[in-house]
């Protein structure tokens, strides 16, 4: 913490100020400047809010300094994690040099559908399927995904095609289903601060994947995953999937540059949903291209073999013909950059 | 919906695209105009997801039209919802004419700080306390609030000082206990869209403050509201803390255009949490009077007679007796607006 | 400016950016804390960029410290200024404890319309005259204004009702013409950093009212205001008129809360547009009562007799009779928060 | 236009919303729908404000539906516009299957510096020279460009190593010069909406390079362009620079995903700038790659010998050799993606 005094502030006000943080157990440092003084503070271990010094007289602003973030950060581990996720098929590995790639349909409607999507994807070489059981819905009236049925047709889907499943968990119940049926638990946007289902998540076996929520700030999204690592999971894999700004033509904004944001600061894999992350059809690919251009560690896209039919995100979804094309340019792709795509 | 056709769109492209709608089983309006045609859809009871016909050819964009909210709409009940509270010294009123205030500190830390506080703010007339025992909060090594024991303080507080008390539940677990103890179910913004924790809610025989997202449009604050009252309970009121944008200079934004926004489309009532909206003590104040004048049925402050020892959020909360300073000054607003403060 | 090291950081990485910094001429004071160092810096004199000092190895991140203004700054002077605008009938005062109001329509249209507006807000009370003669609009087919015949119909307001006149220059051939006519250069948000012009406004001899830009930060804000006192005219108003944010209810966001921001940074004024501001007719009373409430230095509002035939912005303009039940309610708060209408 | 009524909305409002649209000249469309009537509007030229229909008893919302703009629209030029660039060693391209590459620091220093960067940046094989003689910078106090002096030796750089110049004009005076002295005019993002200015360039002979402004939406970046060609310039570039969000970790959040959305809209070239899109050195790199692989036409980079000797913008800069690696990488992509980088 820093805090900036005003110019014309009296000596009596910066040393008041030195004294309420040297009684506070900490140490202040006091550095006059040409036009102000700044003190800062050393020896606060974040138990104390130091944001009221802010109201002290000759006070303008009090500064943090100090990353709150631990376990997730390269200051702890150098070297990037690279998560293993066991399939049938045998183990994916999501980050390092490894680019993973996850599809299927927003929401599981029917096995049927799930079997169709499956069978085309199988050729395309991805490994790990996505499909919602539970489906986090603004309308009430939404669909709100199959719940147990639907994570009992993923299972079918893993085995036989093989398929590594990643599906989201909305609170502890399901989260315990999931753990049961899946491969990888995601945890989605809404709930990126729902500390209840994150600690929980950090009791689980499984690997996470735990989206950025739509207004979240770096910090605030590597601190949820620091929940999860402190309960003692260490396999997460973070995901981009779009902000929410002022943009009125995409869904949501991706913004890409928190990928090397994050990279710089933390050793966890992470990935993006250009599917979420624009929310139309003819930005999936072009977006998918540039995701994996920026250095992500994979891609969540959404396949559904009849959108126009679909009973969530139908607006969003590609083709599993187009999904097939895209599949050949992220190889191309990550062959350039020297990633081993699985 | 709205399907707005490319200016050179064919008529056979126009065609298909009402031959799609008609195929879906609903009805199709082309509307011709002079630089291109757009075409209105009616008989969507919101199941199907029309975005998809945007990648048809010729189409320029889908405009979605009809809201999706209907309880919690004055379409569904034209006159202002008026929330009752009981309370050990009666019932508070909220909504319509009637203005509450909640006042209280951010965080239950021990029963002495409680009762201090609350000792501080029986004369300012403020009938509702609020104090979190579930807490949370951004890292996993801040405090996280006492949870049960911190439930049975407020508790004490309401026997011996006769106040309401309003506190958060964070998961279905809290909730449960929360119900027991306390007078009003708050829902923070972290939660807003934690479907799972909304639908238990609407199971509550008590009364709900549901707290808009950091990121939420009306809409999708309205809709969370409708999870509510589609179980069931009526009883809900909301409160607007802020949203998220790049203003630097306070930790939210407060958005209090949202209040006549709400008001023209929902009959519920809506409160200002102006300590969460500023987070800083000296906007506490003339944004509090900001948000009675715009028409807000009562505000959420929070209070602490040591601020510079709070647990949590000290940097946002004022002194006693500047909250009865505040109180007085809405006391004359709420005369001055024709309402009744209770 | 601080620099903030790694962890990890090695004692030669902190060691080298100290014998950059002191390389460039200015002080490195490092202040060793329990997880890690960080580096205060002092003598610049904001000639230097030292952010490039975060690709040094072993930094995390540079946080700059000092403020850039100085003459808009409280730390230069203390007392609020009251700027002073002569008009036919007298002087109106602005800041301090002085409130203006402005009223008028969003362009000048006709002499007729003018005179309209003008006989029927005579009788309000309000002083000041507002009416684009230049007009910014986002289409190059919308009507641009009326240019210096419409600069005439508002000297003719002037003479014939006794307004001082309030009118908005887009460039510097605009503002020759401008000072020439009216008593205060309006600067708009979309050239709140339009520097060209901001500087020849400095040259003026008219009181400026600089609107805040719609991206705008509060130090952007604020070293936009320095730009026209660094060239000698201190006469300068400022003005809230909403924020663009992913909100969607409304045109705009306006930020109520950069009003005490304002006021504990900066000596200068500070009014609201709630026209602009919300972009809503049904929003601009209850948004006036909220600016005056949370301590505005005065109003902008739009007033329009036949809104429906407005040229520009009729859906945000009032009418003269509900501009006269604002100006009763403004009169009531003003007295109440002690503070002078005019 | 929409106008969509309330659900309880009687006979009699939707007729006189019909009747008061139909007495401004236009043509109603009322399609009544299950829940509510919507009224399409046909015949409107822009003229028209209509959204104080909004305030007509019944009507719940007016949703615009016709885009605003025509001569940069697909609608009116479908096939992609190459703009040609005419310099000393021949003509660049840019659009259509054309890639360009524009390099050079973010202010002229001196002949040194320019010489110095240029000298390096011959060998990469890229062909337009950017440098800024005229700098809008948020501070009066901060260096502000040299003006004509920085123009005469961008002159000399074009003249002794062949590159085309771009630059940029602030005022209309600057314009002046720059179309004397440059082959490229840049209009920057704090003047996107300084209409004066757009038609001046609108009048000019040279190709005009169009920044976003920071939160400019997309139809609001297309107008800016639309007020330069409706002047006569059909030379126009876009160039996507980052737009301002909450996003803490960077300067600005990239929307990479306006990319294909112009591209579905316009004809026009968009090129992207990541130098001032991320504002950070470590984060240009991966971002360029993403820019390419996104679809871009081009790249703007700020590239300095000695960045922390940089009177602007030294933080973003990089390296020459930095700068080197960076094209041959877009060489790759270029190719993968079957274009022409020239």
């Amino acid at each position: 913490m820093l805090v900036v005094m005003q110019s014309h502030a009296t000596e009596e006000q910066v040393r008041a100020v030195c004294d309420r943080i040297e009684s506070l157990g900490l140490k202040a440092h006091p550095i006059p400047g040409s036009g102000r003084t700044a003190i800062g503070i050393t020896g606060n271990n974040g138990a104390i809010d130091l944001g009221v010094l802010e109201s002290m007289a000759g006070v303008i602003e009090c500064i943090p300094v100090t990353k709150p973030y631990k376990l997730v950060s390269r200051d702890v581990k150098e070297e990037d994690t690279v998560v293993t996720i066991p399939t049938p098929s045998g183990d994916v590995l999501v980050g390092g040099s490894h680019i993973a790639m996850v599809a299927g349909p927003c929401a599981v409607e029917t096995e049927e559908q799930c079997f169709a999507i499956a069978q085309q994807l199988k050729s395309t070489g991805v490994r790990l399927f996505r499909g919602g059981a539970y489906k986090p819905r603004t309308s009430p009236y939404s669909f709100q995904g199959l719940g147990l049925s639907g994570l009992k047709i993923l299972s079918r889907v893993r085995k036989d095609y093989g398929f590594g499943i990643v599906t989201e968990a909305i609170d502890n119940e399901s989260l315990d289903l999931v753990e049961e049926y899946a491969d990888v638990i995601q945890i989605g946007a809404r709930n990126m601060q729902n500390f209840s289902l994150l600690k929980r998540a950090g009791r689980a076996k499984l690997p996470v994947l735990l989206k950025r929520g739509m207004a979240a700030t770096l910090d605030e999204f590597l601190m949820a995953a620091e929940y999860i690592l402190s309960e003692g999971n260490y396999k997460v894999m973070l995901c981009e999937r779009g902000v929410r700004t002022f943009s009125d033509f995409s869904r949501n904004t991706l913004d890409l540059a928190v990928i090397p944001a994050v990279q710089k600061r933390s050793h966890l894999p992470i990935l993006v949903d250009p599917s979420h992350g624009t929310g139309k059809r003819h930005k999936v690919l072009p977006l998918s291209r540039a995701a994996i251009a920026v250095g992500a560690d994979g891609l969540l896209v959404e396949v559904h073999h009849q959108p126009e039919k679909a009973l969530s995100d139908g607006m969003q979804s590609i083709l599993p013909t187009e999904y097939a094309a895209l599949a050949k340019e992220i190889h191309q792709l990550a062959t350039l950059f020297h990633r081993i795509l699985n």
